[in-house]
């Protein structure tokens, strides 16, 4: 049984909310308690990229810096059921509370929270259910069962007065306390509520109808911003809540949307949305579950975080994953390169069809790219907004934000990626080759030659401690294969899609002309090394800057909250890996990338969640396995141990798929490189073994790898593979040994 | 009679304001008619350095992101003095008035406003008079006079509720509209009004008694924050109005020296200021005037500039000179760089004791740099804040603010400077040798050593158009002088003066170990210097960047009101001189120079009204006196004829100060080399000449260029002077043509 628990009744109300959140990539709920005082609480609930528009406050403005920024919507609170025994409420002290349980489902897809309470000499059972629909992404159920002798009442709320959460210190959340949502509407009628509210600025629909069911008659009230609905009984109480919601961002006909999804909830019992849910989790664990053989509570933890990046991935155009999912408020559910780089490939790998709506939003915000391009200085091209919902930039801080224009290589690289490992012309003919396209005219814009080649001058790298760089060997690297790609895509589409092609040369005016420059651009790009220590240099200037000691300096860490800017930047510190990264992507020598592993090792802070995974990935490929697990294991707690500290704003996504990654390209070194499958699995001595299915060109594989390897095709053509550099050709079964 | 007359009555009120503001260094009061609809006015008027605290917002906030901002404050508005004939309030139109002059008399250091005024068949006679006194800086005067066959009625203002101007699109001046200033106190008691006020965040206090004095009986009226005084009379009316100011910044006692200065001014009549006044100016112009023959347009335009010079330097320990003097609201009172580059230098060679003042400013600030330098990053020395007015960094974008680490330098620079030109080692001793010891400390800090030398990294230099770069040439040639200083400082006063020197170094804990180090960076100071070219590098990047087509996007400037940082920082284009005003400096090879100057010119936007009158400077130095000339001339009619369209916002008063360093250090050539006075005097061929008294060590001198020049020695003892680099002693005059 995939269950992931907690048992202390105490632990910190915010970070559980985080840990039990649940989600089916439409709605999030986090786990806030109905005894909890709302103090210490982020009680948030939110749809995937419902957001509002708020003014974005610049101390001193210059041209281009955003006057509004998006941010993810705090919605309706209906978290509420409280539980009265003889007329007082049930409030956990240590005293009245016994047999506390905490759980995550990952099996069923539902999170119990169940506990003994004893009132006087009574002892009363009560028990929370709750489940975020993967079926119906509308739909979120609550259920709660209480036995007691005595009175029973449960008072379930739905609160429309609700504010996003800020902290003016923190720049990692919003900082100015906002009401985003407005209420419209909030009435009962016929026992159900229904509520109407819109976003402040975007005036954009809400629309909510919660029932109730009971075993007991239930009353029902509504005050001003608050709705009521109270069950009583006695010795046994069940009560079902049910939330359904509908926005007018992603349905035209939110009001439509809602009564569909009514009609289907009305026809099904609780019993029976809990069996389609245990349907769906039965097939994902079937054909998705990374399984690691050692240690049981790695395992837990392990399964805990593919089950977040399985409830957290959107089914639908409803928007990306956000930087913390929806599991909190933390970068105000903005998305990131995050996706591109580090979710995408997990579902690559392991689902691709989750992929699917994830680049598809992207060419949702391509127009909002193209203005962006314009306002940022270029003529043409797509230069990607940083951190946005709607596509807007909404970053405050160029020099770690805008200016990070490898994210608009990142994008392509990862529809690039999904053509190759899936041959899927058809996303490249649908709007893949748009994007590619667009974003490599992005380079031949923001880049010029001299006599040394092809330089990409003032951006940000994926490493945050150094900004405003020339000739960042990830972005340049990047760039590189965004301007091969183009190439390569429309020579794919000229042959097997040629009207497709046809279609998007015409809408973007591209030219033979266009495509030329783009090889001459890749061909000469610059990508600088450095003879005297033999290494790739990050940019050209962070070789000759002055080191920064680590040691000495701990106490400084995380170095974004304890130092400025201008003396992080002036030293050769990172916060995340950044050439390493690009060797996860593209090879150097072998050497090349070993003495650049040390050098920038060294260097890194890891005061990204975005970087530990990465460096235990090429760890893996250099073969420093103890090293590798040791990353793994920092990746794969980071959040249930709150490393951290700011898990309560939610989970860190990216850290998340690459705990998994970890496993995939890490120790089993799977990779795709240009259409073909290579690997060289790896075992770290701490784990017995580790297994997994996964997807490539239409084919079903399986990998096993405990004191030697076994590939096996489940489904599909035989199909060529590369394993350990060797060339193999898959029919069924392929066995070795690991190194 | 220097006369600065402006005869159109509906000449922009804004502009109006700015350009007849009336100061003395401690208050200043803007032009604002009392005719004028409110509206279109900046109805301003201020005490220098007197501010508040307001919080800055950062749409992203890092670490030493400064929270709250210095801001100028808006005082009570005293400039009010409205005339009813017939009970009819005079309004300007086309119709009703004549003969409208607004002057400038620069000899009596007053304003005057006078017009003719058709009421139906009547004709009134209209006189307004302003004197900000130069004897004592807390007094303001207005007076009145009315000419008028009927009834009579002025009505004198003091409106208590004020509010700071701002415009949300403008980053040059406030952002938001605050009130900053909030009334305690305001009411009459024998015929005077008496205010009594307080900053609304650093509770300073600001105290007024407003007298009234007229020929016709006088009413006064309170009503919540107003105050009016009433006079009636017939045929003719004459009022006058004095403004008492105090405050607690600046006075230790600011009610008692609120009635000293009611006790000095109820001893004397107008008539008796004015003739003080008019003394005070006399004894300028006598000892200070800077003539130039030719055009009569040209004279007037340079002696109000030098009248704008004179009037707002402070005569006290009241502040400094901000970006705007006392004439506007622009950058929010800020002081800048440009006191020490731009302003000191024309009062080191015209008039020192106005630069003690502001030297002795920066001295009260050292601890506030101190506090700045550690937040920097630094363990030691002062980084002084890029903007401000009580000391604390009041920049919100560091790459074009606190990143400008060179204004450390120049503030070292000024100090060595005076000491060097006026022999003034009781300034040393007073408190140059701590702030020239702390800044040196600074460089230690931020800079470091490698292979190739002592190398300044991620500071932004003058030019705001590159930012965070790496050994800026301007900075590394400061820097180096600052180090330097370090050491002659250290030795002139172990000389001369060894107690001062004790007391410093035991209170810095300066130690032989820290000045050989200081010696060490000096000598070793990386100055870019570019083979290819044969130029000094703006920056270790610059010369590698793109072409900045400035022909082509001639409509984009100013680029900082119209291209994103990112895109500018991207180029080859400069806001203003850069490395060239480093030559101003300190020079290079002639051949080096001269190939720089043509190299950054044709890269160089001006956008910055820093910038023409240093090329303009350089010009004169290499010998192009035609180009010299035109600069001069732009220069010179900056605000006349507001070509940067915002002068309405105050004086650009570095500019301002170029001018006449246009004249000074431009035709004349002046320059003070380690203490030995040099001159190249050269003229341009549109002047016929020009003329000026100067100061130097002690000495009074008079520089006459015509046909030829003559050097006249007025006073004090002989003196070596360098002409053209040809060594000669000044006992009386020296003669000779002009190259």
């Amino acid at each position: 049984m995939r269950v992931f628990t907690q048992n202390d009744p105490f632990f910190e109300p915010a970070l559980d909310e985080t840990l039990f959140s649940l989600s089916n990539g439409y709605l999030g709920v986090r786990a806030s308690r109905s005894e909890s005082p709302e103090e210490i609480a982020i009680r948030g609930t939110y749809i995937n990229g419902f957001y509002d528009r708020v003014p974005m406050i610049h101390a001193e403005k210059a041209f281009g810096f955003p006057d509004k920024t998006d941010k993810l919507v705090r919605i309706i609170d209906t978290q509420t059921i409280r539980v009265l025994l003889d007329g007082e409420a049930v409030e956990l002290t240590p005293e009245s509370v016994e047999n506390y349980r905490h759980e995550l489902r990952m099996e069923e897809g539902i999170s119990l929270r169940a506990f003994d309470y004893m009132k006087g000499e009574k002892r009363a059972h009560i028990r929370y259910e709750r489940m975020a629909s993967l079926k119906e992404p509308g739909l979120f159920v609550y259920s709660l069962d209480v036995d007691y002798e005595g009175e029973i009442e449960a008072e379930s709320l739905v609160q429309a007065e609700v504010y996003n959460f800020s902290d003016s210190d923190d720049p990692r959340v919003g900082q100015h306390e906002e009401r985003l949502l407005m209420t419209k509407r909030l009435e009962v009628i016929q026992e159900k509520i229904f509520y109407e509210g819109y976003t402040a600025s975007t005036k954009a629909s809400l629309q909510a109808c919660i029932t109730h069911h009971s075993d007991a008659p239930l009353t029902f009230q509504v005050e001003e911003e608050v709705a009521r609905a109270r069950a009583r009984g006695r010795g046994t109480l069940h009560l079902e809540k049910r939330l359904h919601l509908s926005d007018s961002y992603h349905y035209e006909d939110p009001a439509g949307e809602l009564l569909r999804l009514q009609d289907v909830s009305s026809n099904s019992s609780y019993a029976e949305l809990k069996a389609e849910q245990a349907q769906i989790l039965q097939n994902f664990w079937q054909e998705s579950a990374v399984t690691i053989e050692g240690d049981v509570e790695e395992q837990r933890a392990l399964h805990y975080l593919q089950y977040q990046l399985f409830q957290n991935a959107p089914r639908g155009p409803w928007g990306n994953i956000a930087a913390k999912g929806l599991s909190g408020e933390g970068y105000e559910g903005h998305y990131f390169w995050d996706s591109e780089i580090y979710l995408l490939p997990v579902f690559e790998w392991l689902r691709p069809e989750l992929a699917t709506p994830m680049l598809a939003y992207r060419y949702q915000i391509l127009e909002e790219a193209r203005k962006r391009s314009l306002v940022m200085g270029q003529k043409r091209g797509a230069c990607y907004a940083w951190r946005t919902i709607s596509g807007i930039e909404c970053s405050g801080y160029f020099p770690a934000g805008s200016a990070q224009y490898h994210l608009s290589a990142d994008i392509a690289h990862a529809m690039m990626a999904h053509y190759e490992m899936h041959d899927d012309v058809d996303m490249l003919a649908d709007f893949g080759a748009e994007v590619i396209f667009e974003t490599a005219r992005l380079w031949l814009e923001v880049g010029h030659f001299d006599e040394e080649g092809f330089h990409i001058f003032n951006v940000t790298g994926p490493d945050e401690y150094t900004a405003i760089v020339d000739d960042n060997y990830y972005t340049n690297l990047l760039a590189r294969k965004n301007l091969r790609s183009a190439r390569t895509v429309y020579d794919v589409l000229q042959r097997r899609n040629p009207q497709a092609l046809q279609r998007v040369t015409e809408k973007i005016g591209l030219t033979e002309d266009e495509l030329g420059e783009f090889q001459k651009a890749a061909a000469q790009m610059v990508l600088l090394y450095d003879d005297r220590l033999g290494i790739h240099a990050q940019d050209s200037s962070f070789l000759h800057k002055p080191a920064w000691d680590l040691e000495a300096n701990r106490h400084l860490q995380p170095l974004l909250l304890n130092v400025h800017p201008l003396s992080i930047y002036r030293h050769q510190v990172l916060k995340q890996a950044d050439t390493i990264l690009a060797y996860t992507m593209e090879e150097a020598e072998e050497d090349i990338m070993r003495r650049g592993f040390d050098y920038y090792e060294a260097r890194t802070t890891h005061d990204s969640s975005l970087s530990k995974c990465v460096y235990g990935i090429m760890a893996s490929r250099l073969g420093d396995l103890d090293k590798a697990y040791e990353y793994f294991r920092d990746s794969l707690y980071m959040d249930l141990h709150n490393t951290h500290g700011n898990t309560k704003d939610g989970l860190h996504m990216a850290n998340v798929a690459g705990s998994v990654l970890s496993i995939l390209t890490g120790f089993a070194g799977l990779r795709s490189q240009g259409g073909r499958l290579a690997l060289r699995p790896r075992r770290p001595k701490e784990l017995q073994g580790y297994r997994f299915p996964f997807r490539y060109r239409g084919r079903r594989l399986q990998l096993e790898v405990g004191e030697g390897y076994r590939l096996e095709l489940l489904s599909g053509s035989p199909i060529e593979v590369l394993i350990e550099g060797e060339e193999y050709l898959l029919t069924d079964v392929l066995e070795g040994g690991t190194l």
